[in-house]
């Protein structure tokens, strides 16, 4: 007996690691030698950086940067097990969670600290780096993260202009004879599951600009400088970097990394699982248990449980898929992959009894160990 | 694929009945030509009527009968598919639930109206009777049921004595020639799931006085009185129906049951499962599903599906057991026979909630799917 445990985060409750620890015990119980394989997951968003290092033995790097409201704070990324892949989530840098509501104003917000994340990673040795966009509060199209990488963006008097959406205003004409020629060797790869162009009424500002604090006047004036700075990109470097599916993600820091440092916008989920071997891993298993805290019918929601179950499915394995909460509009992912879905909820009780972590363990292990006691009396 | 669906009421949201066609049409949608056997269960107490005249296509009889406080109430009880056995729950006509908590007083309720019930069966030609015990508000000892079929309990002045547990204290001689002939030829089977004796420290009084609404002065009287009729039952009719295990069952009505009428007490499941030839739908079955409300580590709940695993054990199915509630104190129930136990519950919510019939209706369902698609899988 082979299982391969794949969950992401139960969020609020507890984490990949731990609720796979629950899910092991309760297979164990039934399986004292099953062959267990944890491979934590997440989808590009947050705990990106936590599954990658767990699941590669890599380490966590502190690193004071400037924040999105241009203050030092404290940021956090990894270098996975191979010492030469750092994985940064944009957020740690200049994620809406760093800025307090009061504050929010997408024309002062910058990514420079995201700039300053990834030359440290390069100080460190490292060369590839896997990017979580998602939860920026910027919507400066990563002109901050470039301007801390040696890109300069020069207002009319040759003058390099300032931090945050409202400077794009002034830009005339990119130099980018200072860029860290380190650059050069380095490899992005960025977790994006949006499809947004850059500008435009699908563009970042009209999209994500209202939930960074944008009014209406404000998202059209975000939305023309962006413009302006996409067409002086097109004219200066020979590059479009308005209409790659996905450079309106993080506030058209998607564009930056597509167009300035030519990242791959990938499927953050499929990004995890490459990264974390999945394929190889699911050689040999008998079943694949994913999850996470909620599984309903919208693809938005679960997308790194489905993104395991899409490939354990390419292998004919089964897979079990456990959450607190299941809707009863499933049907779309069984026929993705998912052979079933058990919530892991054994009595009514409340929303915030079931998220107790003590609670979620004991009921990720009670349902696993139920489970597997149906499979060893089928399988044997 | 043939799945023998034995479930009990969930108490105070969906019926066996109910529930087992959720159930049915979760493994239909997996296994469109399973053969479904449905056998309604219940434990003895409360639904019995109604399982055992669904299990057999019988109907429901209603009756005026004499109630626990002497007024008229209406009763009702089954009638089998073979139209010869009655299903009587002595509740129906001296239970608990038709006194008003201030007129709650064992000396006065009286077993009267099970006698009734019984005679009326009778003449309806039925001959074998099957009885719930259980949940009744009396304390007389069955003397109030006895004297309906005939009975006479004769005072010093060999005058009948009146009904009510008060009047046992005037009994000093039993005369059984005017008992209704028929009665010879009437077999019943007592469905009783207690072991006390009549009286004592661990009698009827004592064990069950209380929340009958005996004060602890009181639960001393009721004992003597019953220890009296003990004495002259065994003095005059030489039985014993002290020390019959079960015979302090519903205020004494064990011990009328056993020793003036021949009865049978047994284990209320076994006898369900019995009369619903569950032994005999279990050949060839590939799964049973139990299930009911609340399924916990005690054996005092749950009697209904437990007798249901036991049995299927014996004959090496696997047994789904199902519950809206299930505590993780499980391990017992596992090594009797419950293969695995679900939890319908798919996300947090609250008891009243959960126990919407609708909700209850589609989470069974959904469950049951969910648990035969894994089956498929493995089964083929």
């Amino acid at each position: 007996m082979k299982v391969l445990i794949a969950i992401d985060s139960f969020k609020g409750s507890i984490s990949s690691l731990e609720g796979s620890k629950a899910i092991a015990l309760g297979i164990k119980e039934v399986y004292p030698a099953a062959e267990i394989v944890t491979l934590p997951l997440a989808d590009g968003g947050e705990g990106t950086v936590e599954a990658l290092v767990r699941a590669t033995g890599g380490r966590l790097v502190k690193k004071e940067v400037t924040g999105p409201l241009q203050e030092k704070i404290q940021a956090a990324y990894g270098i996975l097990g191979d010492q030469k892949t750092a994985v940064i989530e944009v957020a740690e840098a200049c994620g809406l969670p760093l800025v307090p509501l009061e504050k929010r104003n997408p024309f002062y917000t910058t990514t420079y600290g995201v700039g300053e994340l990834i030359l440290d990673a390069m100080d460190h040795g490292c060369r590839e780096f896997v990017i979580g966009l998602g939860g920026s509060a910027t919507n400066d199209a990563g002109v901050g993260m470039l301007q801390a990488l040696g890109y300069r963006f020069l207002d009319n008097m040759q003058e390099t202009v300032g931090l945050g959406a409202k400077e794009l205003s002034r830009i005339v004409t990119i130099d980018v004879s200072q860029v860290t020629p380190l650059l050069k060797q380095c490899y992005f790869r960025v977790a994006c599951d949006v499809n947004n162009p850059l500008y435009g009424p699908d563009g970042a500002s009209h999209i994500f600009g209202p939930q960074k604090g944008a009014t209406p006047e404000m998202v059209e004036e975000l939305d023309l400088w962006v413009k302006q700075l996409a067409e002086i990109t097109l004219k200066e470097l020979n590059v479009d970097i308005q209409s790659i599916a996905g450079a309106g993600a993080a506030g058209g820091l998607g564009a930056a990394f597509s167009g300035f440092l030519g990242a791959h916008l990938e499927s953050g989920i499929n990004l995890i699982l490459d990264m974390v071997q999945m394929e190889k891993h699911l050689e040999g298993a008998d079943f694949v248990i994913t999850g996470e805290g909620k599984i309903d019918g919208q693809t938005s929601r679960g997308k790194a449980p489905l993104g395991a179950a899409k490939l354990a499915q390419n292998h004919q394995i089964p897979v079990i898929a456990l959450a607190g909460s299941v809707t009863d509009e499933t049907n779309a992912l069984h026929s993705l992959g998912m052979t079933s879905i058990f919530s892991i909820i054994s009595s009514p009780l409340s929303l915030e009894k079931a998220m107790d972590p003590k609670v979620t363990f004991n009921q990720l292990q009670m349902t696993v160990n139920q489970i597997f006691r149906l499979i060893q009396v089928l399988k044997g």
